[in-house]
C-alpha cells in the first residue's frame, strides 16, 4: 500500500456544536473519522508514519499573517473576553460591501470565518498546523520521488480561504501543499472530489497561472458552499481558464459523476502539470449524512480508478465524509482503485 | 410638539433571540421600547398620527427586488423547510471573496443578513413596512411645509442595507425617506446620531453625490458594525467627499460629543441641504445597556438644540436606544431640546 501519513494529535480538534438551519446540532467532523480509517487501513496492512514539523513557512506561504496570528490567538482572547461557551463562534460577519478589520475580538471573528460550521476549541490550531504538515510530509514523500502518498488529514482544509476559516476548516491543507510543490519548481493540479465545492482553494489560486484547480462538486446554489463553485467562475486576471468547476445535480450517481470526471481529467491532462494533489472526500457517499450526491463504495474505488490512470506522480489529501461506520471501507475502496491503476 | 407618527403595528416584529458572543440572549430591540416612547409623548401633550400607506414604490427605491422578495417570503420558506425555531437566523455568510447568489434557503439567508442579531419572525416584515411608511408619512408632512416631524419608526432601519438585514433593520427607514424626497427635487442631507455607525445608510449613499451622509457614533474598530463607520471611508466614485464618518472614543461624554457635533453640523450646513433627515437613536446614553459612549439625558437636549440651530425644515426618525425605562424621558428630553432651537 502506498505511504499514509497521520499526526495522531488531530483530536485536539473536537467539535461539539454546529449552528445550522436555527438550531446546534452534534458536530459531525469528529476525532472517531480518522479513528476508522486508521484502523481499516491498518487492518489491511497499511504502515502509518507520523509528519515532520515544517514549521510556519509554508502556512505563511498561504494564510495572511493576521489571519495566522488571529487562528493561534484567538480561543485565549475569547476566554478572557467572553463569559461563555468553550468553543469560539461568530456572529457578524463583514459582507460584500465593506471590510475594514476591527480590532475588536467578535469583529475579527466575523471577519476571519464565513459561518457557524468551524468552533474553535482550545487546541484546534494545533491540530490545525499539523494535519497541514500531513499533507507537506505526504507531497514531500512524492516530491522526493514516491509514486503516491495518502495525507490523513484532520482537520480538513478545502475551504478556508487566504484569511477565512468556515466549513469545518482552517488552514488549507492542499493549497499549502501545493504551493509547496511550487517552490521546489513544480507544475501542480489540484483535483477536489469531495462533495463541497472547494471554494477556499479556488479562491486562493483564482488569480493566479501556476496552478490548475478543478472541483466536481454538488451544484452550489442548492448546497454548501452556496457562493462559490459555480460553473461560471473561471479564474480571474492571470488566472483566468485555470479554474474549473463541475457542478453536479444532487443524488449524482457513480456513472454520471465518471463521466463528469473525465471532463476533469481531460482538462488536468491537457494542462500537463507535473504533479496532483487530489482533496479526496468521501462524503459524496449514498449514505453520507450530508445528503448532497449518491456515490457507492464501488463507485470510489472506480473514480480513483479513472485518477490513477493519469499516471501522475499524486498526493491524495483527506477532506470530508461523515458516514463514520463506512469511512474506512469507502478510502480503502479508494486507495485500492488508486493503487491498481497506478501500479 | 411637533408632529408625531408611529404605526401601533410595530408590536408585530417582536424578536426573542439575540446570538452574540457564543450565546443567545433577549433581544433588546422589544417593543416595549415604542410604548415606552409613546406613554411619555403622551403624557407631554404629543398628539400620535398614524402614518398612510405609501405602497411598495418607495423601498424599491432603495432596495434590490431579490432583497424585497426574500423578507417578504423567507418566514414562510423558513416554516416549511426548517423543522425548528420561529424566527429565522443565518448560519452562512458569502463573505468578500466571492459573493453568487444561490437559491437554497439557508444560502439566502446568509447572503441577506450581516449577522445574527436580526431575527425574522412570522409578521416582521408587514412591521418594517410600516416602520419605512412612518418615516416617509413624516417626511411628506415637512415636504408639504412643517417645520418638524417625529418619526417613532420600529423596527429600526440605519444598518440595512441595499440587500442586506442587519443590527435589528430591515428596511432603512431614513434612507428611504431621503429617496423620497429626492424624488421630489430636494437635496437632503442625513445626520446619524445613534451610538452605532450608520453602515446600511452609508453603503446605500456611498457612490451617490445628491445625498450627504454624516454619522457620529462609537468607533467601530472596536464597536458594532466593525466593518464600516471608519475615518477613513469618504464615499467612493460620483460620492468621494458625500460621506462623512465621526468615530467618537469609548465613553465619550457630553461635551466632547458636542464639540464632534460642530464638526458635522459645519459639513452639513456648507453643503447646503434643503432637508436634514436625522437617524436618532439614543442607545448613546451613559446607562444605555449596549455601552457604547455616555451621554446624559440632558445632553441629549443640548445635542437636540445644536442641530434645531441649524434653521432646517427637519426629519427625526427613531433608531436605536435600549435602555427602556429611560428611553421616553431622553426621548422627550431631545424633542424638547430641538423644538426650543428650532421654534
Amino acid at each position: 500500500m502506498l505511504p499514509i501519513i497521520f499526526h495522531p494529535g488531530h483530536e485536539r480538534h473536537d467539535p461539539k456544536l454546529y449552528f445550522k438551519a436555527g438550531t446546534f446540532q452534534t458536530h459531525p467532523e469528529m476525532p472517531a473519522r480518522a479513528e476508522a480509517i486508521v484502523a481499516e487501513l491498518k487492518a489491511q496492512g497499511g504502515v502509518i508514519t507520523a509528519p515532520a514539523d515544517f514549521g510556519p513557512g509554508p502556512r505563511a506561504d498561504i494564510h495572511s499573517a493576521e489571519y495566522l496570528d488571529f487562528l493561534s490567538t484567538v480561543h485565549g482572547r475569547w476566554k478572557t473576553t467572553c463569559r461563555d461557551g468553550d468553543e469560539v463562534f461568530p456572529n457578524i460577519h463583514p459582507g460584500r460591501h465593506m471590510a475594514t478589520r476591527p480590532e475588536n475580538l467578535i469583529g475579527q471573528i466575523g471577519y476571519h470565518t464565513t459561518d457557524l460550521s468551524t468552533p474553535i476549541g482550545p487546541t484546534s490550531w494545533e491540530a490545525a498546523c499539523d494535519s497541514a504538515n500531513t499533507a507537506l510530509h505526504a507531497t514531500k514523500l512524492v516530491l522526493d520521488g514516491a509514486r503516491s502518498a495518502y495525507a490523513l488529514c484532520r482537520p480538513p482544509g478545502h475551504h478556508a480561504y487566504v484569511d477565512m476559516a468556515g466549513g469545518f476548516c482552517f488552514l488549507n491543507n492542499i493549497a499549502i501543499a501545493a504551493q509547496y510543490a511550487v517552490r521546489q519548481g513544480k507544475r501542480p493540479a489540484i483535483l477536489d472530489v469531495d462533495v463541497h465545492a472547494g471554494n477556499g482553494t479556488q479562491g486562493i489560486f483564482y488569480h493566479r497561472s501556476d496552478v490548475l484547480t478543478v472541483s466536481l462538486h454538488c451544484d452550489p446554489t442548492d448546497f454548501y458552499p452556496f457562493f462559490a463553485g459555480h460553473g461560471h467562475e473561471r479564474g480571474a486576471a492571470d488566472g483566468v481558464g485555470c479554474h474549473l468547476n463541475l457542478p453536479l445535480a444532487r443524488n449524482t450517481g457513480d456513472n454520471s459523476y465518471l463521466s463528469s470526471l473525465d471532463t476533469a481529467l481531460n482538462r488536468i491532462s491537457a494542462w500537463s502539470p507535473d504533479i496532483l494533489l487530489v482533496a479526496l472526500g468521501l462524503d459524496g457517499y449514498e449514505k453520507d449524512p450530508l445528503q448532497g450526491i449518491s456515490l457507492t463504495t464501488p463507485g470510489f474505488n472506480r473514480i480513483a480508478r479513472a485518477i490513477g490512470n493519469l499516471e501522475l506522480p499524486t498526493v491524495l489529501i483527506q477532506e470530508g465524509g461523515y458516514n463514520v461506520p463506512d469511512l474506512g471501507k469507502n478510502v480503502f475502496s479508494f486507495l485500492e482503485g488508486f493503487e491498481t491503476a497506478h501500479a
